[in-house]
């Protein structure tokens, strides 16, 4: 095929024209997602899909290290258990779907199709447990929700989305408190170390908290428009389903006690969140630990002979790379070299070689990277190793890179007149005072459309004055302009 | 805790006195799986999921090896969509939950939960495909179905469950009827070789096709009460699907053709395949390939100085063991060692290892097999070998053993009387001529209540008479009763 590579690439809009139209093409130009003929739901095609599968793996590997298992809960929840605890159904009431026939018949009483799971694996809980020593309970489960949504945006706001929640129980107070942040903490390390997404862990003001929570904590991250992702959240739920569900437990001292809970989520929004830190005006950029590629060969001939002795080396290339990496040679032939790079860079892929003729003779290839397009020829015989280094690099480059955006788009602000017009021209984080009043939050949130994004662990001996009302501040937080 | 191993052995029915109250106290005792407050909706508890986690793994792995890739496609499916193969929609109707009202909104088209996903997936196959270069597409999907039942089995037949189907699209209908039967392959080899479940390959007849098939294919297997379990099935749809969805591409020739489409699907009905294959009067047993735990180890002290030599060794056998197996130390100490061994004979764990104060002396362990009971004292230098063959042995055990029941529970049958007569009798696979016809087929079910589980691949030359009417047959079957 004719087709030149500039063809190609025009049909993404560029990044700092227009950052939406800009997310939407590289999502359908590589294939991550597609829309579907179900109003708000989005299919998840192989690609997209390869890259949620990669962030199972690893996360899973991190709960199944503090003691996680996994279970599978079902899917429809009677309205009468949802009802169960008051705040939880008035959260979620107005973005339930609601299954009213089975069969040919009208169901007695109508069935949720599960928004959030607290509900079934409450009940389930206080089936279980009868001592402290069935205690904790810890388990996790990998499914998808649904939440009826008006306003959707491919992986980052669907009517139904993937995702995991872990739902745990414990005998104490202070254990589902420490259990709430270790999760928090799994999820810092897994956004920062695997999809090199830096974050800012801490608390969600009470009016942001998860319904029926009594503190939610969550780890924010900043995108490439400035505007805040909340990447997961770790919800500490006290005694409060509990005690909505009678799950009391006989503790050591022999008396019935309630028993604290806890819940913990991250979705496929997170690769809305890979896409929107890490890409560019090419694409994405996918960070080597979840690339479902991480490297692809591209061959270049011209004459039949030259042909020959490239898949020669190309055989050589797969030899000595064997199982190391996640390899895609691209020997389609209706395409031509330059359309392939093209094709390769928008869907992210973080090394790329280049094998031609030159590279046969000196049995080497041309390595480029993807995040900087450092392009240098690498012998054979050092190629794993180079390919280990390169790969470790980019993932901590794109890391480097995320934070050093995240700072110079972080601003000190003493005033809401200040952070209008910050956030209206330089976009970003605001990192201001807060008196800790509900009134001086919601004022912000009206006049300026940001909100408090996190309320950070880590805080100033001295907060300073709050933003809105200038009296003493109790806290230093980020506010922002969210997804 | 004073609890003495009978106590707990005496809540499983025996086997042999009560198949189906066996199965249900081992699936409840066990903890694989416990009712839900959702009517015909179980949960899958983390010791069950585990299986399936297992079982996800090794039978991805074999998908992927053929080319298939993951994704995933909406929950809900408007009726619209599920109408347009009309055998589909027929067969299907009676099972729908459905959708109603979204948020507080009644709907305008009522949204079906997915009872399967071929009307979503080919909606979206009609957009994707244009030209023979994007064929073919080999689509796999986890995720759970709903169909509503009023007469539910735990694993075996629920309102949701758990499984994969894969939906593939190819430009001729040799390559379909290639694909279908090489997932039927995939399934066998599986099942053989991984659950140690021995099946019969063949097709089903016309009756019992998947609706709106052209040909469906199963894997049959043999349960230990002698009743036949359907264990995945591989459709060929031809081109129905892509008809009623217009699925056209543009072939190497210029001429614009429909395409053809398969599907094949394995559910969690297999791990109540693995319960009534391979369990016995102590619980299940579980294949090694498959098993969550593949090595307890059970440690006996009576002297708190033994304890603690006890304990050391224990933490020399996790040295010498490693990563190479799923291993589990109960250490426990509010259950005596008697208690513990028919715990985790309950739960099917392939291999015991004991640890007393005389393997401390002799350096050795004591190995238990849950198979046979062989019992055997190992020296901890032998151990990792030793482990590996036992665990290979007992995985081809399990297989040999139930391929030898099978075989001792097959009968050829001439007559529908004798065959009542091993049906009500001695139970399993009878083998016998069938003239082809839906009229005998349907009389044979009629009197016996066995259907035509499988007409086998493999044909003998001469398949005799027809059972029933007794003309002369087209094909060899095997009738039996069925879950």
């Amino acid at each position: 095929m004719s087709s030149t590579s500039s063809e190609y690439v025009q049909k993404i809009t560029k990044r700092s024209e227009d950052f939406a139209a800009w997310y939407n093409d590289v999502v359908l130009g590589a294939q991550l997602a597609d829309y579907s003929p179900v109003r708000g739901m989005m299919v998840y095609r192989p690609y997209g899909y390869a890259i949620w599968e990669n962030i199972q793996k690893l996360l899973d590997a991190r709960f199944k290290a503090t003691g996680v298992v996994n279970a599978y809960f079902p899917l429809l929840i009677p309205e009468s258990l949802l009802r169960k605890e008051a705040e939880h159904v008035e959260g979620f009431n107005p973005q339930v779907a609601w299954v009213t026939h089975g069969g040919n018949e009208e169901l007695e009483e109508r069935l949720a199709v599960r928004p959030t799971s607290e509900a079934i694996i409450m009940q389930m809980y206080s089936k279980w447990v009868q001592s402290y020593r069935d205690l904790p309970i810890l388990i996790n489960q990998w499914n998808s929700v649904v939440r009826w949504e008006l306003h959707t945006r491919l992986f980052l706001r669907t009517a139904e989305f993937l995702w995991q929640e872990g739902h745990t129980l414990h005998a104490s107070a202070e254990e589902a408190t420490e259990r709430t942040l270790l999760m928090l903490e799994v999820y810092r390390s897994f956004l920062e170390e695997d999809l090199a997404i830096p974050v800012i862990p801490g608390r969600k003001t009470p009016s942001e908290r998860f319904p029926g929570a009594a503190e939610t904590y969550t780890v924010e991250a900043l995108m490439g428009d400035g505007r805040a992702l909340q990447s997961a959240t770790s919800h500490d739920f006290a005694d409060h389903f509990a005690k909505a569900f009678d799950i009391t437990f006989l503790d050591k001292d022999g008396e019935r006690k309630y028993g604290y809970t806890t819940s913990w989520g991250l979705s496929t929004r997170t690769i809305g969140g890979i896409i929107m830190v890490h890409g560019d005006d090419s694409g994405l950029i996918i960070p080597p630990k979840v690339a479902p590629i991480q490297v692809v060969v591209v061959p270049i001939w011209r004459s039949e002979e030259d042909k020959q002795k490239v898949l020669e080396h190309i055989d050589r290339i797969k030899e000595v790379l064997g199982d190391s990496f996640r390899l895609h040679i691209d020997l389609s032939e209706e395409k031509t070299p330059g359309w392939k790079f093209n094709e390769w860079e928008l869907k992210g892929v973080p090394v790329r070689l280049e094998v031609g003729p030159r590279d046969v003779a000196n049995s080497a290839v041309v390595l480029v990277r993807r995040d900087n397009r450092d392009k240098s020829q690498v012998p054979l015989n050092d190629l794993v190793v180079r390919l280990q280094q390169t790969l470790a690099d980019i993932q901590q480059s794109l890391f480097d890179r995320a934070k050093q955006f995240r700072d110079e788009h972080t601003f000190e602000c003493e005033s809401v007149a200040q952070m209008l017009e910050v956030l209206d021209n330089k976009r970003g984080f605001i990192y201001a005072g807060w008196c800790g009043s509900d009134e001086c939050e919601a004022a912000v949130k009206e006049e300026t459309r940001a909100t408090i994004r996190v309320v950070p662990l880590a805080q100033p001996e001295d907060p300073g004055t709050c933003i809105r009302c200038g009296n003493k501040a109790q806290v230093k937080v980020y506010f922002a302009r969210a997804y």
